[in-house]
């Protein structure tokens, strides 16, 4: 005899499935615009939260991080891994998880699969600092490096800044087709391009998204006009980053969080106290973001806790009265807690 | 239209009902000897593990943490909470669960709770150390403390160290006769005990296991004998102990790893140079364990992560053609890694 976990024991859990059916559900715009939204709130009581490093296990191959942030109310981590050969394995390079517990009880109320997840987040984050950095009126965006996060990027960028012409540029053509061919239908003009150089132009926003583990130039300083956003994503690991530092000498910098970003991100390349500015701060009005229509801004992004936090809340949120989810048997409920032992013995009837 | 992800994609999830027949499916006894088995086992190959310090976000009414580690070819972490106001709210004080991941992929390969494995691999670890370390021909154990791990230690004792006798006391009478109630069938003679004096006479081994929070004085120097084996279980948190410090300073002191015990241990009551022994060390045969019939041993646990590590392996093979897990389809899997927004425009239609 088995009896029923009570609901508290019971741990909602999004799958991979269920994570696909509920952003057709609510629609990939909204749930965009959603996350972006939950980032943005997130960020404007950035005070709140606990900001501890992640915890990296590096092999030779990769490495597997845990995430973890708490806003006081909400714990959340999540479980990232990073092998860049299993591409050539026909695995993911990057999958995660994540989890969301309530502080007070310490019992986790979400877990879910943010492979997917990160994917989305990842480019409400980018779309939401060039609301606030992208010159007025830009609607030309040059996608250069084509890969699983690229088509997230150009649909977050449509859904929340008005963006309508993407043009794509990728080394391997095959990734630009299949760019090209994912987009079709969803509203953007979109221009394949064979150069970086012929992709940049006329466009007002830069987005970098390629995946070389080393150091990089995918953006040289000739490439890069005045009035430019620069949302440079794949610059995101020690040792790993895409644009020549003469861009990063004209730009003002956007960062998450500096510590990490000195880092992981294309600052790495600069002296430490090579002057940053924190989104939070940006999204707060504490500090101006674009100030002109020359300047060329540039959100150094390497993703942070905080961002997986906010999705994790968002579709906590996003789940309820859907079907979306099933309950896991993840926590041991004993009628009462110090008999753990009679609820094992009961069970064997 | 959804297509069933491959193998690789999906994770094996243990329940609590699962975690519960999978016990069952073995027998107690032969589990809690399993679990034993897969510690002694990775306790050999200390060195194999990075030991990474446990990642601890506290709140004013409790704790979460995050504990990792990895031999090079496993990862494992343990997600815990300790919330000792939970058991008034009729909620667990420490839930848990744990993953396994492939450290070649970064994959995980096994998702489990852990609360009633962490009870178990408590009570194993506790047989284990007390197998190399408690008197010769030790049959009777002091079980003081009757809450949630007591019926385990019992067991474990019987099952790998030959204990036929448990003498139990607790402040709470109620809590020893649950306790006795559950050890009722087990082969044990349990005798109930009204003062913690009472139920160490004629122990050779004392098992402490109370859930005070502060420092706490559950055995006093007198009560402890010579050639006796004390198994401290309780003083597992900075500000938690039960032992006096002259039992201490007549003991000698075999702890996991050092750096965390002289934290969360009774020997945070000592000096940081006090000398322990690493059971590791023990279990090796570099360091004898008990020396001779006079010495007082004492094991001071605080619960590691390499032995939470040792248990998710454990059960990761103890599942093997069993029907006690199922699938979870955590991790996106694209047929084309590149094409994650493809897979989930194709899960529309």
């Amino acid at each position: 005899m088995t009896l029923a976990p009570s609901k508290l024991a019971l741990v909602p859990f999004v799958s991979v499935d269920n994570m696909m059916r509920l952003v057709h559900h609510h629609g990939l715009d909204a749930m965009l615009r959603m996350l972006a939204d939950a980032i943005e709130e997130d960020f404007l009581r950035w005070e709140a939260f606990d900001k501890t490093p992640r915890v990296a296990s590096h092999s030779e191959v990769g490495v597997i991080e845990l995430m973890p942030t708490s806003d006081g109310e909400l714990y959340g981590f999540k479980y990232v891994n990073g092998h860049p050969k299993n591409t050539a394995e026909g695995l993911q390079t990057v999958t995660a998880f994540g989890l969301l517990a309530d502080v007070h009880s310490g019992y986790p109320v979400l877990l879910s699969e943010m492979t997917l997840l990160t994917a989305l987040r990842t480019a409400a984050m980018s779309a939401l600092a060039a609301k606030h950095l992208a010159p007025e009126g830009a609607t030309t965006m040059a996608m250069i490096g084509n890969g699983a996060q690229s088509e997230f990027q150009c649909r977050a960028f449509q859904a929340i800044c008005g963006v309508d012409t993407v043009r794509l540029y990728d080394t391997d053509p095959a990734a630009t087709r299949k760019c090209a061919a994912n987009l079709e239908g969803s509203g953007l003009t979109v221009i394949s391009c064979t150069t970086p150089e012929d992709a940049v132009t006329g466009a007002q926003i830069i987005t970098t998204c390629t995946a070389d583990k080393q150091n990089a130039t995918v953006l040289t300083d000739n490439m890069v006009g005045a009035g430019v956003h620069i949302n440079a994503i794949g610059g995101d690991c020690p040792g790993k980053t895409e644009l020549h530092s003469d861009i990063l000498h004209r730009s003002d910098i956007f960062v998450e969080f500096p510590p990490q970003t000195r880092v992981e991100g294309e600052i790495q390349a600069l002296a430490e106290d090579h002057p940053v500015i924190e989104l939070h701060e940006v999204f707060a009005g504490k500090t101006p973001g674009r100030r002109d229509a020359r300047q060329i801004t540039l959100f150094d992004s390497v993703g942070f806790a905080i961002e997986d936090f906010s999705a994790l809340r968002c579709i906590h949120k996003a789940i309820k009265g859907t079907d979306y989810y099933i309950d896991l048997d993840m926590l041991a409920d004993p009628d009462d807690p110090r008999d753990l032992y009679g609820m094992l013995a009961r069970a064997k009837s």
